[in-house]
């Protein structure tokens, strides 16, 4: 039985009582930094607050998919929600329409499109169309919005500088299609391409809508040329409420983790920044079971290689949780969706400590929330897409399993 | 998705300077034992070089199949090499032709073979045929060599003392076949029987060889029968290089390793012992991508109960691994196939300790390399079949996992 369908088969489903809260630090995971006595990010933090949360509670490790992957946002959150994030794949299409507020329906196709330069002869000189601007960009697609294709409806979102979003719409699609997008300059654009037989047709209407797309984009702009790449479809994914009987609500400032919390049913409350995410919280504690607080700078540092600045960020939100821990969640998790190391500049493979804290707690002597504190606390490491378990079972709403 | 397939689609096959190198200690784990203070082999020992190696890196434990699973050789090795090992199980027969430097082809029957003693009426009265001599076994064999059995090629080949392997080549064999050894003295061998419908061809070959041996072997040496068992195919498994890209190198000692070391395709180069290993390791250093150092003696010790033996082949190991060290491996792990307790003078189901040294380790505040510190170490306590994944992470050598 699929993970998520065994949980739900234990939900407890009339609770309304005892509130659930994931406080989600984005690529909260760091790595041993030479320049800082090889301490972490979170080691390096003044965090007085979770490391008192950390002495009430219980912490652990959680590996976001599986030892050495690193995930993208996507499976990163996926796993988090409780489903599998190997099974439930996020592609590059469908998260690049999250990432600007689109929450496609599982019928469609989904794309990242790239404007490139293109020679008199199709081969790519630029794969960044000489960086034209967003307000070009926009330009460049209203050229190609009346273009029709059979069978199927098409829209083009901007995304920001030369990169937009492909939407197909239409019944039977298959997004299982190889990239268009070279990856290199000095080739020309592939054709789309189906990489199973189902896929045939949508691979067809895709080649439709390029050809007439370069022969409207001809001409002298940077933009003469398009490259397409990361088909996908969105899983068919249950909701919280049909799975758990959950009444859910994701608090962020971002439009792709906004975008992630919809497709397992979530709704939307929308936050300028973390006060804005605490006094929000506060009014809508009432009308929700499980909240998904995230947020998103500490990775934004650990992408930049600014170690002091993600430590900066830890100690900014430590120090703004008493709002949080005065609304007495009867369950909250603290954790990340992945690590973003900044000596790595980017996410990784490392597991994420996870802080945990309820009345049911098992406490295990932990009285600090770091990476090694976590890693030997009583929680253990697990995979990321366990946690969810843990918030039913410590919100009192999962039911014994057989007799 | 299985296991390795889901790791090779994300493996980056180009990067081909940062060498990864297993160095396995065979049976490392070990037991507390009561004459040496309650104190494991590898905890009595004194090995300063791991010890600090475990201050640079991370540590943690593997568990080689699962909690409570004692594994064989081959199992343990194939988990260590990514593949699940209850997938990939390496029967008797298969390893028993690896011990002895023959690599099946995917298509061969292989069974461990004993000559025994049988009396008139064909009843083993003695399951070792008077412990004969390995010469004698030669002769015995070379009294069988000439049977023919339609469609398909027989061959024979003497192990050590009573023991040999049986190898069927043909077309669609089928291993799925009960042992003929009735496994006691004082019943007859049995027929080879198909413990599914594909293999009764197979049985049936097998029982006409077995019927013609008997018939040869008749006759006053106390080798006048024969039993088989551990009927196997070796499984056809993917190689390191069609998985991950990588070139990859066993320098072992022992044919078994070097047997199962050729079944993902690695290189073999042979060695004499450690310092010839170290030494090979450097002359190859730049023609491979990972290697598989295999340590033999600490099991060998262990199965005979030398606790203090076991010790000293680890501070021999300690002392000798400066060469190593100084090749700067991006990633070396240093671990154990399984534990092979000298109080239990056998394989265990214990985990192994695991140490991990790469640039990119979360130090995790370990100064030992012991079990205990292991159990508690950042690594956390994992299936062996996911270290694998660890060494390609560590080697930067998988993509991240969806957007």
């Amino acid at each position: 039985m699929e993970l998520h369908r065994f949980y739900s088969s234990l939900a407890i489903r009339t609770d309304r009582t005892r509130k659930i809260v994931v406080l989600l630090i984005d690529g909260l995971g760091g790595l041993s930094h030479e320049d800082y006595g090889y301490k972490t990010e979170l080691e390096y933090a003044n965090h007085p607050n979770l490391d008192r949360l950390a002495s009430h509670g219980a912490t652990g490790m959680l590996t976001p998919v599986l030892p050495g992957v690193t995930p993208g946002s996507g499976p990163a959150h996926i796993a988090l929600f409780g489903l599998d994030p190997i099974s439930f794949n996020i592609g590059r299409g469908v998260l690049e329409a999250l990432g600007i507020g689109i929450v496609p329906d599982p019928a469609d196709v989904l794309a990242r499109g790239n404007f490139c330069t293109v020679d008199d002869t199709g081969v790519i000189i630029d794969r960044r169309a000489g960086r034209i601007s967003t307000q070009t960009c926009e330009e460049r697609l209203s050229l190609l919005r009346d273009i029709r294709v059979p069978e199927c409806e098409i829209e083009l979102h901007v995304v920001r500088d030369h990169r937009f979003v492909l939407r197909l719409k239409g019944s039977d699609l298959d997004g299982n299609i190889g990239n268009t997008d070279p990856g290199t300059v000095g080739a020309k654009p592939r054709a789309a391409a189906a990489l199973d037989q189902r896929a045939e047709a949508t691979a067809g209407f895709i080649n439709a809508f390029v050809d007439q797309a370069l022969h409207r984009l001809k001409g002298p702009s940077a933009a003469n040329g398009l490259v397409l790449r990361g088909f996908s479809m969105l899983p068919d994914i249950p909701s919280f409420d049909e799975l758990y009987g959950l009444r859910s609500a994701a608090l962020a400032v971002y439009p792709m983790y906004k975008g992630l919390a919809r497709i397992v049913g979530m709704d939307i409350l929308n936050c300028n920044d973390l006060s804005d995410q605490l006094r929000t919280l506060d009014t809508y504690w009432n009308d929700y079971d499980y909240f998904f607080i995230h947020y998103k700078y500490t990775d934004s540092c650990g992408e930049d290689g600014e170690f002091l600045s993600k430590v900066r960020h830890i100690e900014t939100l430590d120090s703004s949780i008493d709002s949080l821990l005065s609304l007495e969640p009867a369950v909250l998790a603290v954790t990340g969706d992945h690590s973003t190391p900044a000596a790595l500049k980017s996410h990784s493979w490392h597991p994420v400590p996870l802080l945990l804290v309820s009345p049911t707690c098992r406490r295990d002597g932990s009285t600090a929330f770091t990476e090694s504190v976590c890693a030997r606390g009583g929680l253990g490491t697990l995979e990321s897409k366990y946690l969810m378990g843990l918030l039913l079972a410590h919100a009192l709403r999962l039911e014994k399993y057989g007799a």
